[in-house]
């Protein structure tokens, strides 16, 4: 397959440096100094297994290239429009779109760049993150799930079994959004609770108040994602995966809670904001994600350094 | 009158040293280098007229005292029911209780040490804080309003009397818990909130999303008040009077701001504490006051330079 990732981030590159070992890959960035890395150095991944060096191709442009396969998405959720449509030659009649990104609701911007058949939404286990010397640290794997919202499924299994065959196992499902919702409801509570609390997320299992918030946000979530999912999820069954998640990261900081502290922009509006925009849209009641949506754009619009 | 104020901190320091122009005034601290202090410099303040010394009886203790007048409560509302109950001796039948603490509900506790028709509940627009080298600094005058709950208010103009004459301007109210919700809602709305934010009180004004939770606030804790006032507050009127006070004090810094900063526990129960409870106790609902109260108890719980 011709694919092409956009986004050299750590997960960019993870999964760009997997499938390359099979199929021709296209990092695309914008930073030019990501893509003079890669070109001359290579994808260089570690993990508890060792390390893995493999030569990519990377650009900053992809406007004079022809359409791919497969373009998979890999920015930060608040970049995902500029990308597709800087790289909008990439994509032809047949070429798929995939997001495998953080939050949800990313089908709406992939939307206006193909139709809906060819956009394929995912959620994946892996994680990974820069080293200081510019090695892409792959902190854990796991399965990655990917679904269409609209058309057979099983014109999907292809592609599966492409990243399967890369190590990058992958399955496809039919309620693909129950997935997404799932990683989601950990994101939407402890994550944006640990942001506005600045502290590890093993706080929220400490300190009363926190879980309790946490709670909250979790069944005001589900409220919304059963609206959503074909198999209704159990507000107190994810509680339960989400706290015993928490037991086995107490020390982590969420990427959120590094950004607010940052003064960098987050991705609230994809996570939390998806929530209650849905929310909204549906019907639904959910006042604890209100207050803390609000409260997340007002600490993430503080200026730098400025407590 | 003879007069014990509970509590030797700035605002304490200020009522005292001006009641003792004209009545027998005695200071109880727990703080044996605030007493020690009072005892070897007198009460010192300073303000744009200019600095008032004044000599102050002060103790740690009043267990052995004969009771007074007047006991003025000025402790900081966690310490409240400790202050009295180890003083009591300074209380006899005829003795007024007089709280012109910050935040609201504390006629439940005095009315535990003095009929309900002796609890004299007020607020003041003083404002007062340590300088470094142990003066007062007398950041801004105005009125003070007091009333009771129960029994005839005509019996606070001697008292009135007494504070107006020794240069604090003092009014009995009727309506007394009207005005201090008014002073209330400025504190449960834009106090709570930069002291989540870590910012100064303009940027209340100045973020949307921050001036948007504020007015939520202010609307939710008026719906509140005004189950409790004789006049009803208009929320539209107090988020004009509450924008106008933060206009005058943009680069200010509140004290819950500074408590959570410094990993002090703060006086969130009897502000926005108080209003949730009260709104659960008529049956108003205030969910962004819910949200607010249980993330300033999660933050106020933080270990000391954690973040």
């Amino acid at each position: 397959m011709d694919i092409a990732v956009l986004g050299a981030g750590a997960m960019g590159t993870l999964f760009g440096a997997h499938l390359a070992a099979r199929h021709n890959v296209l990092m695309v960035d914008v930073s030019e100094q990501r893509v003079r890395r890669l070109q001359e150095q290579g994808a260089r991944i570690c993990s508890a297994e060792g390390e893995l060096a493999r030569p990519l191709r990377a650009v900053t442009s992809a406007a004079e290239r022809k359409p791919v396969d497969l373009v998979l998405v890999f920015v930060k959720a608040m970049h995902t429009a500029a990308a597709l449509a800087q790289n909008r030659a990439l994509i032809g009649p047949q070429t798929y779109l995939m997001t495998l990104q953080n939050g949800a609701g990313h089908e709406e911007i992939l939307g206006e760049f193909a139709p809906a058949g060819r956009v394929i939404l995912g959620t994946t286990q892996h994680n990974a993150s820069f080293l200081p010397d510019g090695r892409v640290h792959h902190g854990g794997g796991g399965e990655t799930w990917i679904g269409l919202l609209t058309g057979e499924t099983a014109a999907l299994e292809p592609i599966a079994a492409a990243f399967t065959a890369s190590g990058l196992h992958t399955a496809v499902m039919d309620d693909v959004r129950r997935c997404i919702w799932q990683k989601l409801l950990l994101n939407t509570s402890a994550s944006a609770l640990t942001a506005i609390l600045q502290m590890p997320l093993g706080y929220i299992l400490d300190n009363p108040d926190a879980r309790a918030l946490m709670q909250t946000l979790v069944r005001e979530a589900v409220a919304v994602a059963n609206r959503q999912v074909r198999t209704p999820l159990d507000a107190q069954e994810e509680i339960l995966r989400i706290e015993s998640a928490l037991h086995g990261a107490r020390q982590g900081y969420t990427s959120i809670c590094m950004d607010i502290r940052a003064g960098r922009q987050t991705e609230v509006d994809t996570i939390s904001g998806y929530v209650l925009a849905m929310a909204d849209r549906l019907g639904v009641s959910t006042p604890c994600h209100r207050t803390v949506v609000a409260l997340l754009h007002a600490l993430q619009s503080r200026p730098a350094h400025s407590c």
